[in-house]
């Protein structure tokens, strides 16, 4: 395909390989893997990768929000400027093997594919430095909210409010990251451009037969913690009429979100991934629930009319119930383009190497959409089998992965060369 | 008060008294008590009330699921018939100090009331022995299923499989009985009647302003274990159209039950006081909910509308979310009615002192429902202030409790009388 002629073989059979060694760390029995942030899974998956990175000529650096950049120079221009390629390593309980990983383990083996094509003289990048970043909780799962590593990299997010988040069993993230020996001191070089693979985690890409998905923007997100306070009593002599259940209120709140995205004119995805319950004893009223709920949306309109809903129902559940409901957190991501300039080139790349591809827009969050804060950045899709993710039966193929790999080294050449001081 | 008129205030404060004494095993900082079972604070009640009966001329026995019967012999008959007389000395997790300890204490004081009543020769009873029963694990709380002493002691529960159980910390009830050293092996005499006092947990006593109450029945239950399957799925990218969301299930569920109290001719309280979800985390579909639902109602009619009802709409919400809904374990409790000749001789003998009572029924499970299953029983109310139960904040003053202690005299006086080989 195109110009990757050269050794391709060598770089497919590396590239499956690294991708194999990682799914060791945190496979459970279900073949599926947990990995959360700043555990003890995860820091095996970080030292392997670090192992790699200095066994390949990287320095590798640590931030102190536990992110790994592993800094290659290219040696070959008089600028400092840094080209960043990564993605993730945390995963969900019980997730998959793909997420994540391939970003990583694809920008780790195209370094190798830029360095031979520079020493023969193919390709002359417009950076200095080739960064492979790893960011700390992409997630979301140990640790909320998702996206940590990138949104304190990029100012997102304060990396005192960050070191303070706690996870279930009130462990600091900071503390974590101690303990698994990923708090560091390191500034690595700014980045100048991002590029993220990552899997589709939707199956358009499977269903289209294409090799690779450009990601022109981020749907719109908006994530609401919400708080709702009934009474404890007797689940047996309680009269009903005096009971203040916040489960049924709860309940009745799931079912209503539901019905906000029924009722949305426009594209809207709404779920509850989470809910706590106190104190969850079968023979006591349900004092405490609560919720995380999501809304994502193309149209900055349908979020606004999804919390304009769910405003309203709030105040009719309370009356139905007796309970109190209200929103104790809400966090709005806005809808993210990505750089037009880099997916011109990529998209004019791929054409001339006839590799079917096509244009997409990603719903889930990535650590991309908090670099194209600060940076043009790229972020490009994988088939995903099924669209399955989070799950242990998340599933991309060797050829799907090779191919999607030689497409973003072809994109990659493009942006590498073509971008930065060299435009 | 009628016949009781005897050094009553003697009594009184030797009830107070012990009532008293037993507050401080277990007594937390709120002012409750967490005594669970087969704990070191019920271990130390338990050491209290032996050392209590051992003092007052009983002979104690434990049984091989820890139940303690302290035996006294009246000698006064040729029979071994024995009445029985107790409660429980375990707690829920910051309970309070009167459930289950008044029947205790009132059963060890009114043991001193027929003494002194038979030694005057004002009361013969028709029972060689008034056995003071203390029994283990009534509140489900550290073990589960609720009322594991009584229902082993009955035969509605094996030996084998109540020594299975386990905590939440996986320690088998066998283990904790042996550690606390009420693992026994002995066998008291059978019982030909079972008196239990207890809290009303409710409110009725109080607002009527009567002294006691005389339960006739005890509502049935259906405890329903209910396991809903879905699809683990990425909450943002997958189409609305192809989520199996389990939370959602389970969600629709807890609305329909509230449904079927609504639907429901007959008297019925429907619960889920506990539900687990899998995996909980913000950014993934829920795959699993395990709900416990709970329906009583005084009639069997009503549980069983309960139940096809809850099949019904299973299959309704099934085809709606395309989740599978499962009952995974149902524990059928009849409705148990109260003897009714002892049932009629307590009222007789309160209307004769014209103490103040009213006939109840409970929707709570006692102890002296399984015992009813082998022997005829009496349950009897005392009041409880605003019908707070399971809480720091349970309480009956001083007054009631000598009240109520005074009515249980005067129905156990005329049981222990003329029932047995007196009738």
């Amino acid at each position: 395909m195109g110009n990757c002629s050269f050794d391709q073989k060598t770089l497919h059979a590396q590239l499956l390989e690294l991708l194999r060694e990682f799914r060791r760390f945190g496979m459970t029995e279900t073949g599926g893997v947990t990995r959360l942030a700043a555990s003890d899974e995860e820091k095996e998956a970080r030292d392997h990768l670090c192992v790699w990175l200095k066994n390949h000529g990287f320095t590798v650096l640590i931030d102190p929000i536990g992110n790994i950049f592993g800094v290659l120079d290219f040696g070959l221009r008089d600028n400092c400027r840094a080209f960043y390629c990564g993605s993730h390593l945390d995963s969900q309980p019980e997730g998959g093997h793909f997420d994540g990983v391939l970003g990583v383990v694809c920008a780790c083996i195209s370094s190798l594919f830029l360095k031979a094509k520079i020493e023969r003289g193919e390709l002359e990048p417009a950076y200095r430095y080739f960064v492979v970043a790893c960011w700390t909780g992409e997630e979301g799962a140990r640790f909320q909210p998702s996206l940590i590593g990138s949104s304190v990299f990029t100012g997102r997010l304060a990396l005192d409010k960050a070191w303070d988040l706690q996870d279930s069993n009130q462990i600091q993230l900071k503390q974590a990251l101690i303990e698994s020996g990923y708090l560091g001191t390191d500034k690595p070089p700014p980045p100048e451009h991002y590029l993220e693979l990552h899997i589709e985690q939707g199956s358009f890409l499977e269903r289209s037969g294409n090799e690779i998905g450009l990601i022109e923007a981020c749907w719109g997100a908006e994530k609401i913690r919400l708080s709702v306070t009934g009474k404890a009593d007797h689940t047996g002599p309680t009269p009903m009429e005096e009971r203040r259940d916040a489960l049924l209120a709860a309940s009745l709140l799931v079912v209503e979100i539901k019905r906000i995205y029924t009722a949305s004119e426009d594209v809207l995805h709404t779920s509850i991934g989470r809910m706590t319950l106190h104190p969850n004893s079968p023979n006591t009223v349900v004092d405490n629930a609560e919720l995380w709920i999501e809304f994502r949306s193309t149209s900055s309109a349908a979020l606004l009319f999804a919390i304009r809903k769910l405003e309203t129902r709030l105040l009719a559940i309370a009356d139905q119930t007796g309970c109190t409901l209200g929103i104790t957190n809400r966090e709005t991501r806005n809808v993210t383009k990505f750089d037009a300039v880099a997916l011109d080139l990529a998209a004019q790349a791929l054409d001339e190497t006839k590799t079917p591809y096509q244009r997409l827009e990603t719903i889930a969050g990535h650590d991309a959409i908090c670099l194209q804060d600060i940076c043009p950045s790229t972020l490009l899709f994988a088939p995903s089998k099924d669209g399955i993710t989070h799950s242990p039966f998340e599933f991309t193929s060797d050829e799907d992965v090779c191919a999607a790999f030689d497409g973003m080294t072809i994109a990659l050449s493009a942006i590498v060369t073509r971008t930065g001081n060299a435009i």
